[in-house]
């Protein structure tokens, strides 16, 4: 089965369980929603990878993993979203959960998805207890305090950010979990992992900053320009365009240089640099490459 | 060390790795503005009388399953008390956190809290790791959807509740985690333990509905009469304020008859009867007893 296969269906049988046995039907739905249809799935796809080089001899925990972070990923942006942060009316190309579902809902669907990343990772490993722990430990290193997602956010509530720290917890933390929690699902020494990861993210940040202002509107699925509009720090801004590019070159080259001994590296490696020429729009992949 | 020292400490030790480390600051403060000064501890204490019932034989772990529960309460709350949901000015006596902090500290604050509540278990767990999958399904479920505290709080926003399950889950879904993590952290055989966790869940709640109506500002540390206020469903208003006294003494029974087989039962039975006259104002606790 492809990665994108196991990765939906992961996902699918996840939110299924908030879905049956008799909840709330606005908070099953609205969770779906904020899940499907799917987003580029960066995240889990990187730790489906990085399982893949090292093994992958569980596939159910590796499919775990690789679902939990998207989960997590995916209520980060719903709460991102809320009124009080980004007051989005877009996300993936279709009203933000709070416009579609009501601001209660989408700060309950963001709450019970971070539970629920927790959740699959305990269901994985019911007869493989000893790998829980690590997966549980790096899963909430990179998304609570002090130094994972939801810090990032929290930076932006300081008067003074340091651009560097603020986006390796906002953007960072979680591609981090991702190398780092797919050589833990497959039983191998995980943390040599983690540079890549920090690498991957510190990339994929770049290339979000190059995105929001050279992609249209339909590429993005969501408002660009939002950077400048709202203040907020980005390579662009720092670098300017060419600088930001050459800087995502660097930053790729680095990530594949950190790729830890394994049976699949040569698999990986080509793994990683298609996918950086998809993170930025066609026109300018050439000078990404 | 006395129950309440226990729970402090395992609290305050969880807090202290936000707050270390270079976080962003106010998240921090947040967090341990939200845990701290003390509420009544009721589910931890809980927890923690069931584990001592049990043998108690990992104090660590019965720590982090008590704290993890007031942890995921206490998040809880940051979030319930959001202008979107009750808009509450006060909790335990203080300004709630989003008046103190901001609405977006809040939200970020409940998100940590939440994660942090998993962290903890898997702190507490890594030399016994065969103890941490059945105290995260139990917290997991106790929480998300399709029946946790979060699902619970996702009723108010359907056009129709039924109140006995909108309770349970809202109430009785974290009692339930507290009785069986308490058993499940002495590695004992937990499921036996739900019902008193239910039941007391079930006494809880009405005695809540109880103060809300009975008590004063002061000693309740938020404002009055908030049922009626925002139409909330509540036993005094089903059941007049006579029948839900009588309610009370009957749940409380019950939940002593539910006491399964273990070596400290009678300790826990006095514990539980003596917890139950501390929820509702001392003028009416001879008619609850």
């Amino acid at each position: 089965m492809d990665a994108t296969s196991r990765i939906e269906r992961a996902l699918a049988a996840a939110v299924a369980r908030a879905e049956g046995l008799g909840g709330p039907p606005k908070l099953a739905e609205a969770m779906h929603y904020s899940v499907f249809p799917r987003g580029a799935r960066i995240r889990p796809r990187l730790c489906l990878a990085v399982a893949r080089a090292c093994g992958d001899d569980e596939p159910a925990i590796t499919d775990a993993a690789a679902a939990s972070i998207e989960l997590m990923h995916c209520g980060s942006l719903v709460h991102d979203d809320l009124p009080c942060f980004d007051d989005a009316d877009i996300r993936r190309g279709k009203p933000a959960v709070h416009k579609a579902f009501g601001e209660q809902i989408a700060v309950l669907a963001g709450d019970a998805l971070i539970v629920m990343a927790f959740q699959v990772l305990a269901w994985a490993t019911v007869s493989r207890p000893e790998r829980l722990s690590h997966l549980m430990l790096t899963l909430g290193r990179a998304v609570g305090a002090p130094s994972g997602i939801i810090a990032g956010q929290a930076w932006e509530c300081e008067p003074v950010i340091d651009l560097a720290e603020y986006q390796q917890e906002k953007t960072g933390a979680l591609f981090a979990a991702a190398t780092v929690m797919g050589a833990a699902a497959a039983g191998m020494e995980a943390e040599p992992w983690r540079l890549l990861g920090e690498r991957l993210g510190e990339a994929y940040q770049v290339a979000d900053d190059i995105r929001d202002v050279a992609s249209s509107r339909e590429d993005l699925g969501k408002p660009i320009g939002q950077d400048a509009a709202l203040g907020r720090p980005s390579a662009v801004a720092q670098l300017g365009m060419q600088g930001a590019l050459a800087r995502l070159k660097d930053l790729a080259a680095g990530a594949v240089a950190a790729i830890p001994d394994c049976p699949g590296a040569a698999e990986l490696r080509a793994h990683i640099l298609s996918e950086s020429q998809r993170l930025v729009p066609p026109k300018l992949a050439a000078a990404a490459a």
